[in-house]
């Protein structure tokens, strides 16, 4: 089965990031606005105790983290996702890394750049367009997240919450 | 912020029930497959914390319960809901009337019916000619589940998990 780990940010900035999503992100539907921790990644049946053991004990390791928010942002030219921009603090890098060390699968593609994701897939003019007026949005958002969520992926592609673990607690 | 909380059954059946919500189940993006053991109610920021140790408790004093599928229903005359019929279980029942008691707004409308929602908000014809299809289905599914969720909903009626419970754990 696939999983991944993300952090949902307050409704709040869910419901934010959700004005934008709703006509740019295809994935929308698929799950709530999210800060992705560990991408897809796959375990079976039988491994899914013992990795959400180690969760367990990563999150009690760690203490919850500020969330910093101060500018839209876009990946290109790698590709045209188009995001919040999560100030890259200490404590994501280590629980990032901590999370990665321990999962399986995490030769990483890329460099971890904490972020909301707001829109994706677009087209090249499309891209060009809605970056060039959410760019230019004000945002200055700030809070702390002291939780973060195991998710499985169904057939259809929508991803449902197996298990929440804290972040500096028992 | 109004909160609701259920239990998603194992993948298995979400997909299951998927293949039906995404043609006859308006709710289809908001929220995956679930059983819903209370409906939406409203609690203030400053209560959350409180209400969510006294699911834990509640968590704590019922054991894992079982699922057994045996038919299709519809809550027909009362609404057009379809749905896969859950055998209510004194399990089920214990753990639904522990809830009702603990959490506000519990002056509960119908009786307890646990049910996983695959078709609603139908046209009286779509119902019956669904219904008659569905209710053929030979179904018998059977499995344990051993967790509920605390969930959210956000400004576009999609909902978010806040917390998971173990039923019979620590």
């Amino acid at each position: 089965m696939k999983y991944g780990i993300v952090m949902f940010p307050s409704k709040k900035l869910q419901d934010l990031a959700n004005s934008y999503r709703k006509r740019y992100d295809p994935h929308y539907a698929l799950i709530p606005p999210h800060l992705t921790l560990k991408a897809a990644f796959e375990l079976s049946d039988g491994e899914i105790e013992e990795y959400s053991e180690k969760l367990k004990q990563i999150a009690k390791n760690h203490q919850p983290v500020r969330l910093t928010i101060s500018k839209v942002s876009s990946f290109q030219p790698v590709n045209n996702t188009i995001y919040f921009k999560v100030e890259p603090t200490l404590e994501l890098q280590e629980l990032h890394k901590n999370l990665a060390e321990t999962l399986p699968h995490s030769e990483t593609e890329y460099a971890f750049v904490p972020h909301i994701t707001i829109g994706q897939k677009l087209s090249s003019d499309e891209h060009s367009d809605v970056y060039g007026q959410l760019r230019m949005l004000g945002i200055n958002h700030e809070e702390v997240l002291d939780r973060f969520h195991l998710l499985y992926q169904l057939d259809n592609d929508s991803w449902t919450v197996y298990e929440t673990y804290h972040l500096g607690k028992e």
